[in-house]
């Protein structure tokens, strides 16, 4: 199989590393071999090329089985009137390879429910997908302004869908609902906006062709409360690009740290971009001690989505698990392991 | 003093009336006269007159000192093709007096702390002040569309914010923080929308203006994050409107339960209105179980900012903390007191 990866900036290379050293630990164990390139993204490819996504880059993920990616952006390209942005090449990848749908599990590990801000009888029974719609809304909606007439300034963001949009992204959480609990939360803010109009009303269209599955619509303020108060009570929730960037990045609190969780992002067909959900995060990068696991089990989503290596994933979220269990902890789960330490003690739990 | 009472729909009816009673005893105290005149607002209005928001109403809200409302909605107007809605009463309310701030206080009873999600350590000093942009953004830019063309539908909302707009709920947000603990943080996203790089370039310039005061800019996502990890970091929160929606939602996990956390909505004059942060609660509504603290809170903003009370605005918050240190406890909190019986419990801490 055919990877790229794309390490990106800040904790985006040492966490991308690790996880290649453990893609490789897997491949040796079941006698695959992996071939990757590696390519620029984000502000590492401002730097290098002035563009955040080059043709190249884009032309490489598209010829790839499945992409790995790090994270993009930092401070050094953080200014207001910048024209080129590291952000901007993670977009036009999504939408560039059609990646409509973004999946983050949210899972807990019983050894860090105590590493919680949540109590642990809040966290009991959490096992949520959130399924966050990827290339429309807010992200990718047109006109997008930012002009000055006459000395006065003023912006303008878009947030556009067409049923098709809704449609393929909600009938995916479905299908995903179909082997979980069976229900999915569709997640709008349909007492204000006319786009979650549209979305709840296709959303109720996809639910009439599955009633094996509950539907259950549910305003994003409120889902943003009861995520922390029940979120026992979800299974799949679906919801457009903006509200799941929020959400999700909320709902990692109860997995204990945004370090840890991983995500997906796919289109119509296998290939897809695995990532973690965390950032670049300037303030540890360079210093070796980010966590790995949400790349790993990002790699584990991978192995299963882009490669159809199901026994694979499960022996490497296995190994995750086990390493967790055996105490391996990294500076964010309040531990003393390097990245490499970390990646080590998830290497050692396989075979 | 002359106060316009907007009960609305389901338990705003139940609060709005328990909150009455309690002013009265306030009034009563301290020798003063409110005269109170009730109006239509949301779905009852939509009934009575067909629509959300009559001129009589506005006309009554524009010549009072301050209004008080409870909630608006319920499942009764819930049809995505409805072409009114009760929430257009709120909105139109808020859009008509002008009234581009919304404070939302998240502060914690000490005997509440163990009804929360939250773990007690999370908790101490957590004291923020959440000012959401309240008039602009994507609740009210234009265009707003819903439209099938040839069999396919597609919907459009706008984010749109001049210069102005957040510039003068930015300065009240510093004007705020003055007498605060003098840290700002300006919430947006501003590595993916223009309007949010509008609001980061703005929100400096307003800074630049206070330098006694600190400011910090978070992205959204970040933020829902934070707001449960350490949220005793913050102490006035800013940002656009539909990201203080989310935000201030979750916030309230904090405070253990939405029935005790009040909102002011405040423009340029002394007029303001008043209401807890909670819906219409549907599923409770004319039980007579409603917690009605977060409107008796909201009455204290109200004698504070808009009657210029402070003495008896005081008086009314510690009524409240005293009735919760003794014990009483709604349903929300697990206790068994009704809405009366919580107000009759903090009247009696009159006095
Ligand atoms: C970096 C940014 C553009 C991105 C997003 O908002 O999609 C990130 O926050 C994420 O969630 O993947
Ligand atoms: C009812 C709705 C329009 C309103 C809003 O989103 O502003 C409510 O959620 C609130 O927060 O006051």
């Amino acid at each position: 199989a055919n990877i790229v990866l794309l390490p990106g900036d800040g904790i985006g290379v040492e966490v991308v590393a690790e996880t290649r050293a453990t893609l490789d630990a897997v491949a040796a164990q079941f006698g695959h071999s992996f071939s990757y390139s590696e390519h620029l993204i984000g502000g590492c490819a401002i730097d290098a090329t002035g563009t955040a996504l080059t043709q190249e880059t884009l032309d490489a993920c598209r010829a790839a089985d499945a992409v790995l990616l790090g994270a993009v952006g930092g401070p050094k390209w953080d200014n207001p009137s910048a024209s080129v942005r590291p952000e901007q090449g993670l977009l036009a990848l999504r939408q560039g390879l059609g990646l409509y749908a973004n999946l983050r599990p949210i899972r807990l590990f019983p050894e860090l429910i105590q590493a919680s801000p949540l109590k642990a009888e809040r966290l009991a029974d959490v096992d949520i997908l959130v399924v966050r719609e990827l290339t429309g809304g807010l992200y990718f909606g047109k006109p997008r302004i930012r002009e000055e007439v006459n000395g006065r300034r003023r912006a303008v963001d878009t947030l556009e869908y067409t049923d098709e949009e809704i449609q393929r992204v909600v009938e995916l959480a479905f299908r995903l609902a179909s082997s979980r609990r069976r229900l999915v939360t569709s997640v709008d803010k349909a007492n204000v906006l006319e786009s979650s109009r549209l979305w709840r009303t296709v959303a109720t269209e996809v639910a009439a062709r599955h009633p094996e599955i509950r539907i259950e619509h549910q305003l994003v303020d409120s889902c943003a409360m009861r995520l922390i108060t029940s979120a026992a009570a979800f299974d799949v929730i679906v919801t457009e690009n903006m509200f799941g960037d929020i959400l999700t990045d909320e709902a990692a609190v109860l997995a204990g740290s945004l370090g840890l969780c991983p995500s997906a992002s796919l289109g119509d067909g296998t290939r897809g971009v695995y990532e973690p959900i965390h950032g670049s995060a300037p303030d540890i990068a360079g210093k070796g001690i980010a966590n790995p696991i949400g790349t790993i089990l990002s790699a584990a989503m991978l192995l299963r989505h882009s490669l159809r290596l199901d026994k694979e994933a499960a022996v490497l979220e296995r190994a995750v698990a086990q390493a967790i269990a055996g105490g391996a902890r990294t500076a964010d789960l309040g531990g003393k392991l390097s990245t490499q330490g970390m990646g080590a003690a998830v290497r050692a739990k396989l075979a």
